[in-house]
């Protein structure tokens, strides 16, 4: 089944329901407005159409392997990579001044759906890419940036983010990888790392990677860590590719999915960086590239999700089976319970693209304004478009695979494989966990008033959607005021009741995010299939909330009355 | 990690939990008391632990392949078989005339979910002889069962079961194979079946099919069809295997888990068959080994979750990462996140196996009394335990993936394998969507009278646990009310309506009895572990119920409102 990327989908979320016209009524990105971000899509989602998604099998069917120390990488990815870099693509928010578009990152952030949608094990390298640029634009030294940033824009070298060790996962600060300064300005970086996506390549020239060590006089924990660019060849004076680096590939992942991306556990033996950031300043940094691929990841699910459905919703239509009482296609796509499975889907992925979209807008409108309301927007919505956005992917390719029936299962349909592949978005740049604590803990340090503010312009938009929408916009509301309560509860709780009901929180504050972007695009276009499509969602799927703030509620209360003793027995 | 078998939760709970003894109470079942019941646990457990879990990665490793149209298994497959047929666990519930051992299938059941749980994809091998066992105990003439039944029972043969073609999957009605009479007392048959389960082996003698297939005067549609024992060897006089019938193994299916039970397209060219049943009385006949079956993949599900559970635990239990604000052990199952994770598997997988083993004593009860309430109660229970059991175990094993982490997603933990392997069990023996049709369509032929005489049963016990746990039983009665209601509304509802809203209704009503089942156990054992996990089910599982039952009410209202061509655009 072709993927045909969703771009008048993406046209009327920008339009109508996430404001993108406050982004390109901005100084900085006047440039992009409707008509440029209409063509760079159309463009972009022609590429993914067309190049990317005839890839995507490929990278399962022949996964990425190690061949005497070099990863070979699966049949068509380099001329997939070509594409991209040629496109533009990767540096597409890159600033204009090494090559890259100046553009916002609403539009990178569409941009990067369609490419996962279409082949994700691939779209994972320019993504790595440029969370790197993000890193070094912010971070680096003025002369890194310019020896580094236009090779990485133009893609003749790639990037990649070294941050796990075997005994430091979510807990980066436990890492034990070192760094000597050799007294030239450089530093010699040593340890090993593992699951580096993309941690080596046959089609770029250079691969360069960002990594986090311990200098000596590092204290433990996280504020003893700093950020060092080593790349794999060590640039010559006129920035070609020279000497080899202190540094190899040991061995490459043999994972559940996500075959065409090489998952490398890198060893680092004395190796040649140079510092990005301060000294000790590597969290600094690391949270900048890790904050725009958080929202990278949460939009591998959106991509991924929305190709498993295209793929499912095309398996429906064609498959004849059974009397089907409504609907004439004659198809299983009559049957109620795949109508039901098929429009919840489309209805989830709605909610997560247009969360997703909506942090991309207040990054962006953080960006141009500097103002703080924009930044604890962006702040507050990056850990739900990356939960959400990839369970809604897990949840929709899951679906997928049940609409497919006992071809589900079976290998060569390809329904498997979305599953297969998505699972991981769920673990990697933060397990969604992490994500929601981050939501009640930090996110939450200024007493909810973000949040709040949120909360705000839902039920203001509910109230006007009144006048059209009567029963959606009030159970919208009703919603938002549920929500309103506990997250006032959950503000005077202690952490750790807090995170007990980490995960359902977010969810459900995501679930009331979801519902408020359908009755936005119910009111923009009433009567419908959008406004239908907005009823499903709200008198179904919204529901869901109530459960999961009734358990938020029950904070850690009895959470460990059983022991891990009792959990054996 | 080594399996340990549940044994004493299965004694807790047959004696606690869903009244075995009344089981025992028989006269048919009066051999069958606690003591024998412990015993055979015990034993089955051992075999379990020592011969089968061993075997598991075996199975994913080394899929069973097709060479020369014969089936080559999993190393150590053959041995798995062995043990298992020498213990009598296939024929535990066939009848003692025929070398089985008459036991209530409250035992079979328990023990199947535990050799699921160790190796699942062997498992399905005598699961499917059980099955087949079951269509020639009540269906066929005394001849076919003498000649069959004891090898069945044995393990000298296999049994197996052939409903689906490619253009008939869940609408079994469709098929196209044919059975022509020979004259002579038997039939030829020819046709293709897909998705056959074991449809060839290299450790039992002989492979016997069980073969829908349509007389020439049968008439379209699933009251034409007629069931047909069609062995692989044709029995010599003397019952051994002889001269090889005209049906061979075409391919095997690449599948995304399950890889050590090889799922075969068969074909039939004129072969000898025998019928089974009645000319034309074949969907009664398969019904018979359909019920058993979807009982034994609701316990595949909760097997395959128990392992999973174990697996995760084990991880979580020996993993230090972080600082944990709660709890000592120093691991990551003191995180509140992760050890709300084990808490809600094990408090499923308890609720799981409560409605599984309630559904299988509701089948002894029929059995043993013939009491029309019974087999209500048993074909009220079938698809609920089978749709929970199974998404309970997907729900598991997908939670046992994210308490990995990074670890989940790596193939050689197993982790990956269990949310592969079960992944099929909500799709074969009926999907869960079909499940859930039976439940809301055939099970409420009876205007929900089932349902109520369950329901009255609830109310009853939480009335009674008032007295020791007023919180807990309150928020169960409110439940069941709630549930009651909308059975009621239900019921009045067009075949549509109920449809749109079967799989969330089957949901909640899994949830409540899984509550119901819970708060018996913290009646039994007020204050130990036991109750702290049914207060973690009810205040945080439970509340579920509420907004699936809202989805239930919509009906079908707007379900089609989205036109195909909406959902493509």
């Amino acid at each position: 089944m072709p993927y045909r990327a969703p771009v008048s989908d993406y046209e009327f979320l920008l339009r109508h329901v996430v404001g993108y016209d406050r982004v390109s009524g901005t100084e900085r990105f006047a440039e992009a407005d409707a008509d440029v971000a209409s063509a760079i899509l159309t463009e972009a989602g022609k590429m993914c159409e067309e190049i990317m998604a005839p890839l995507q099998r490929n990278g399962d069917l022949t996964p990425a392997r190690l061949e005497n120390g070099v990863v070979r990488t699966s049949p068509g990815f380099a001329e997939g990579w070509k594409a991209i870099a040629e496109g533009g693509w990767i540096g597409m928010s890159a600033p204009e001044a090494y090559g890259g578009m100046g553009l916002p990152m609403t539009l990178t952030t569409s941009v990067n759906e369609m490419m996962s949608a279409a082949c994700l094990s691939l779209q994972l390298a320019p993504l790595m890419s440029q969370g790197q640029l993000e890193a070094l634009e912010h971070h680096a030294s003025d002369q890194l940036k310019e020896l580094f940033m236009p090779k990485l824009i133009s893609g003749e070298w790639s990037g990649t983010m070294n941050l796990t060790e075997p005994q430091a996962g979510s807990d980066v600060g436990a890492l034990s990888s070192k760094a000597e300064p050799k007294g030239d300005g450089t530093y010699a970086i040593s340890g090993q790392k593992i699951y580096i996506s993309w941690g080596d390549n046959d089609f770029a020239d250079n691969v360069c990677h960002l990594v986090l060590a311990r200098l000596p006089d590092g204290v433990p924990g996280t504020k003893g860590i700093s950020l060092f660019l080593v790349p794999k060849y060590l640039p010559r004076e006129d920035g070609t590719p020279g000497e080899a680096n202190s540094l190899k590939v040991v061995s490459l992942e043999h994972k559940m999915g996500l075959h065409g991306s090489p998952t490398c556990v890198m060893q680092y033996d004395g190796a040649t960086g140079w510092l990005v950031g301060a000294e000790h300043g590597g969290m600094a940094a690391m949270f900048t590239m890790m904050n725009n691929a958080r929202l990278g990841v949460g939009g591998q699910g959106v991509g991924a999700g929305e190709g498993a459905y295209q793929h499912a919703l095309a398996y429906a239509t064609e498959r004849k089976q059974g009397r089907t009482p409504k609907g004439d296609s004659g198809t299983i796509a009559d049957h109620a319970d795949v109508r039901r499975m098929l429009t919840a889907m489309k209805g989830d992925l709605f909610a997560a693209r247009a969360i997703m979209l909506a942090c991309a807008v207040a990054i962006d409108m953080s960006t141009a304004t500097g103002a703080p309301e924009w930044k604890a927007r962006a702040a507050l919505l990056t850990p739900i478009a990356k939960a959400f956005g990839t369970d809604v992917g897990i949840d929709v390719a899951q679906m997928g695979v049940q609409v497919h029936g006992g071809m589900g299962f079976i290998e060569e349909t390809g329904a498997a494989q979305y599953y297969r592949d998505v699972r991981v978005t769920a673990i990697y740049e933060g397990t969604n966990g992490i994500q929601a604590m981050d939501l009640v803990g930090r996110k939450m340090m200024d007493g909810g008033e973000a949040a709040g503010a949120l909360m705000d312009e839902i039920e203001a938009a509910a109230e006007a959607a009144r006048a059209t929408h009567p029963a959606l916009a009030e159970a919208v509301w009703q919603a938002t005021e549920t929500l309103r309560e506990t997250t006032e509860w959950l503000v005077g709780q202690d952490m750790q009741d807090r995170f007990a009901g980490a995960v359902p929180y977010l969810r459900a504050f995501a679930r009331v995010l979801g519902a408020h972007f359908h009755l936005s695009a119910a009111v923009a276009e009433p009567g419908g299939p959008r406004a239908a499509l907005a009823a499903f969602y709200i008198q179904r799927l919204l529901p869901e909330h109530a459960g999961l703030l009734t358990q938020v509620h029950v904070g850690a209360e009895g959470l460990y009355d059983l022991s891990l003793d009792d959990l054996v027995a």
